[in-house]
């Protein structure tokens, strides 16, 4: 039968919006292998590899440290579901668009939402947090890296307040976690999301979470069901366990992938790639900065993989992205929220964190934005970047 | 940095289990395409294909028919939860392992549950389910083909039943979607949701569903929002539709897999690939018996895609699986619940339906029940089948 469907054949992309970032080859070509059985013992064995290589990422022995079968915004909702009951008290710091989601996300689930505040682009400072724990919420929310406004946001001090007020700890990672450090063991975190196609540089469609013992007897000691069946960890650990209890069948090929980014990472070393992804955002910083643009998250506090950046007065937002599209086969991201149409983010993660990927976008917008009649020195961004690199690397 | 962790060489498997089938190698190629970003116009052309030939094997004109970035099990939940909201009365069919599970989904969706049964290995009557109707549920909810039983369900007078007294039809398809007719228009269906794992021989990790606009009334009128953030239709539509607005990032290589999986089924024709997946199945069926062994599900209601047979007497379920899939690389289903250790499941779904396979399965079970002592003519069930399919070609 004549098929008025074609073969796909997508553009080449560089991906530097806010995820997914591009994938190694390698992961692809993983990602192809011939299926086997979700029950099959060569499979059991790779998701026990999985397992330790993703326990050695999250920094931990947390004994349930798995992918989800789900994107990202899945492992916020398993984070917030399994241990929310009704009427349970929530802190949520709120200062972008994920820890607005993890409010509606708790909502669901039948929390009592408390939040702790700051403007977009700012962190949440630790005394926003401890004047909202004196209503004793069971659980602090946070995000790590606010892929909304490019903040990373320190943990330790907030960390300490949720633990003397016998809080759980609950963090987002999506954009940080193998992009810089997220030591879930030594900064206390109960439970701890991210997403694959981010940092990790592995397709979009499951969510990295771990629970921490503490975090599992709260899930454990649940009067009632947890709401999700589908993601429900009381039997979800029954098949990633030595049990191999049947609950919902693995997404084999995706967990193929996974498997093969872990090992990219850890071949690369945890240490090399942190260090890789400052160095790149920090050169990307320096470029725009010296392009007289203006970097929108809060100074001393910018995430290194994500670069939140003012669109100059008269700039025409979906027109320059459309250019570096269609011109330079670049993917930027357009801002969300309060952000929407002030700010462009630029990705530099996970295989998208590279020197060339930097020189070329802060070519490709040097031409882009000349053209449209914004006055600059040209050629500065490539150069203060060019120069930091020279510098970085002594 | 030396990596403990090789790469990945799974064995090869020919999958004649319960899912996932074997995958055609156009598939894991379009998987293995580099990415372009969840809101490239490449992807969103990619989206509206992929939406349009899956309305085409669902048959159905539903606008809202798009695949959800989870497991088939993610597919049942996102049905439930939708349109239950708490107190709802829900009627569901149960003679299998995944009736059972809807119970379970549905009741953590706040419903009030009542059932209509049968033994497992036998169908829903309309009887049983005129009886269950008087009490006035919102929905009445049942599966097409049970995996856990072979069993083939008939729809027509249940959902006859269902419409006169104003419920909404809610169908699981999940074996049965692309290896035997699903007409959701022509059966007034209004909710179906499927796995991509089965009869579609695509990897597992999407769940095809489709929404009639009477289930997307009720979702539009709910009291209480849904209880899932991350399976909300109302918000899901919007960026399959034409808005575009972020929810959640797209699983893009799963989407491409989808897209050639979706190409593959009306390159080969519904007609002709229902024809297959029926030929094969009775091809093994008409094996397994002439080698004396018995059919589980109810004769006249054997679904063509999924075959339960029973384990004879004094031959050890695992052994021979186990040597099927050392010897002969051939994955053979075990039994659930009340079947567990009393019979198999041969699974001839998509890729996997194939009169080689049917043949190779016959010939491997006659050598190992041979050497296991099982007494039988050698030979009949290779030989019933040739005969079969000679008839059935002519």
């Amino acid at each position: 039968m004549e098929n008025p469907y074609k073969e796909l054949k997508p553009s080449t992309r560089i991906l530097m919006g806010p995820g997914p970032s591009n994938v190694d080859p390698r992961v692809l070509k993983a990602m192809a292998t011939p299926l086997v059985g979700h029950l099959d013992p060569d499979f059991l064995e790779i998701m026990n590899e999985t397992m330790d290589m993703l326990k050695l990422l999250f920094q931990t022995r947390n004994l349930l440290t798995i992918p989800i079968s789900g994107t990202g915004s899945s492992g916020m909702e398993a984070a917030f579901c399994n241990v929310v009951e009704k009427g349970d008290r929530v802190l949520i710091c709120v200062n972008g668009l994920f820890g607005q989601r993890m409010c509606d996300v708790a909502e669901r689930c039948g929390a009592e939402v408390i939040t702790a505040n700051a403007n977009w682009g700012y962190i949440i400072t630790p005394e926003k947090v401890k004047e909202a724990i004196r209503e004793k919420p069971k659980i602090v929310a946070i995000v790590h890296a606010e892929t909304s406004t490019g903040i990373l946001q320190p943990l330790e001090e907030i960390k300490q307040i949720a633990k003397e007020n016998g809080a759980l700890f609950l963090v987002d990672t999506v954009t940080s976690l193998a992009g810089a450090p997220v030591k879930v063991d030594d900064w206390d975190i109960d439970i701890c999301y991210s997403g694959t196609q981010k940092c990790l540089s592995c397709p979009p469609g499951l969510a990295p979470i771990t629970f921490s013992d503490i975090a599992m007897n709260v899930i454990r000691n649940r009067k009632s069901k947890v709401q999700s069946w589908y993601l429900d960890m009381t039997m979800i650990e029954r098949y990633w366990g030595s049990e191999r209890f049947y609950h919902h069948t693995a997404p084999v090929s995706m967990i193929y992938a996974f498997h093969e980014a872990l090992r990219i990472i850890h071949e690369e070393g945890l240490e090399n790639r942190f260090r890789r992804h400052k160095m790149n955002g920090l050169a990307l910083k320096s470029g725009l900065e010296s392009m007289g643009l203006r970097l929108i998250a809060q100074d001393d506090y910018r995430a290194p993989m994500l670069t939140t950046v003012g669109i100059p007065e008269g700039i025409d937002d979906v027109k320059v992205r459309k250019r570096l599209l269609n011109n330079y086969y670049i993917e930027l991201g357009g801002s969300l929220g309060e952000f929407k149409g002030k700010s462009w983010r630029v990705g530099l993660m996970g295989h998208s964190s590279t020197k060339q990927n930097v020189l070329f976008l802060l070519s490709a917008l040097d031409n882009i934005l000349a053209e449209e009649g914004y006055k600059f020195e040209r050629g500065a961004g490539v150069d203060a970047a060019s120069c930091f690199y020279e510098s970085f690397e002594k």
